[in-house]
């Protein structure tokens, strides 16, 4: 952990509008939400249509020069994914076209324009993940609500060439999705295997989370209502994502699943129960009102 | 469900490139992905920044004209959320700027600008939902994967104003929320509440699937190698959402909690269990190789 708690800087992009309380600009907070999210959504745009690209992939924050940095440092995103170098090369030259600032939006466009110019080697993504860790069930329907912890980074994706960095990459993210797994595989992975595998770095400039947590909160009209009260259960019904057990495939012989694995599919589920059942009970870093 | 299978239009921006074998253009097997989604989220372009807006939001396919129309019909996306009146003006503009074809991509172009003439009343919005339904592991890091299934939609939103169809649509997504919750709360809401609250319709004018299902499949030269077989463990960790015990609030004053509460609860995990452990031992709708 650093000394200080790092945040990230607010960009006329990156603040959070509504619900601005529940925002939360920490390295930390952010990276927990990416890294514990078993796929992140990007998104880019593309020319010549009006809606962006989204797709989902597996997405990791880590330090190839610093492999032991902390979940609060400064980090990239490591996304194992593809994306055609035709979009690659065509955004970046949209990219290079957004620069000039239009006249009526002269002081965010300048920002933007500002953070392109230093940034714009790679196609410029915003990357959202999102637990949802309970149903939160008030008094009246526009009180109703989740319990939910989201993510959003805004960044310049290039895809890693680096030989070494690509197999720290593969290693990292393997690792992610089951801990220690790579070395309980086939591994290295042949020429073949690394030339088909696709991974991007996303230098981060950007980002945001918006969290909440707690019981439900009615207003005082309603809370006030004694029929009310007596009719209409209230509560938060928690939420999180449970690993089953190990399935064996048809070609399988190591009986019974390793203990790497059952450790694994443990700890994961342990935390993640918890982690709804603390934000159940856990304050409201908010204003009163839900949505 | 509808006497015809229904498939939403292949567009340049909406065919899957990257394991396409995996694709599915179905709108029963889309609509069954977004409606079971907790959040989805909603991406779009705004001006100045060449970072994509992505949102989570509530959302679920109906139709405010037909109530009882079936998954597989040709239904509108409704979503609980908030884009500024700025954006949606903002984004008009520029996509009508976008109509005009470029020189050097002509035919994409021409035919996304066709969409955007047809139907450019509204915020473009590219909406991706997915659920992770297990870990596949195999042999080699390289054909490690996930059970899963992912939709992409693209459309063009516009705020609900029709006093009757945003009542309408917040009893749909409160219900969506958990089943049958709407009457048992305090309705209907007032006049501040109605104004409150924030509703768009996106028509809906493209959408894709991606689904990948089954054990993990490695390449010969690896299960063909006893000393690997023996050694690796592989197969598949089922994934799925469980609903926990509902936890009521310092204010609820019923207990225990209601019937159509703790049975929502009870068949939303089961289903979500059962559809895990279907999605591992599915023969895989795809090629050989995984990512």
């Amino acid at each position: 952990m650093p000394v200080q708690t790092l945040e990230y800087p607010k960009q006329p992009f990156s603040t959070v509008r509504r619900y601005d309380s529940r925002a939360n600009y920490s390295l930390e907070q952010i990276h927990e939400i990416i890294n514990t999210s078993l796929l992140v959504n990007v998104s880019f745009t593309v020319p010549d249509t009006p809606f962006p690209q989204t797709l989902p992939m597996i997405g990791q924050m880590g330090s190839f020069d610093r492999p032991s940095a902390d979940t609060g440092d400064v980090l990239d995103l490591y996304l194992h994914g593809y994306v055609s170098s035709r979009i690659m090369n065509l955004s970046r030259k949209k990219d290079d076209e957004q620069k000039k600032p239009t006249s009526n939006e002269a002081a965010p466009a300048a920002a933007a324009a500002e953070y392109s110019q230093s940034e714009s080697t790679g196609l410029p993504v915003t990357i959202a993940a999102s637990h949802v860790d309970g149903l939160v069930l008030s008094l009246t329907p526009n009180s109703h609500s989740y319990n939910y912890r989201s993510a959003t980074l805004f960044g310049y994706a290039t895809p890693v060439t680096d030989a070494a960095e690509k197999l720290w990459a593969m290693e990292f993210i393997t690792n992610s999705v089951v801990r220690d797994r790579w070395r309980h595989t086939r591994v290295p992975p042949n020429g073949a295997e690394m030339q088909s595998t696709s991974l991007l770095r996303v230098k981060i400039v950007a980002g945001s989370a918006k969290i909440r947590s707690g019981f439900p909160s009615d207003d005082k009209a309603d809370t006030g209502d004694e029929g009310l009260l007596d009719r209409v259960w209230t509560g938060v019904v928690p939420i999180h994502t449970v690993l089953g057990e190990p399935t064996p495939s048809p070609y399988n012989r190591v009986n019974p699943a390793p203990g790497y694995l059952s450790d694994y599919v443990k700890g994961t589920n342990t935390y993640a129960a918890e982690t709804a059942l603390e934000q159940t009970t856990k304050a409201m870093g908010s204003k009163s009102k839900t949505d």
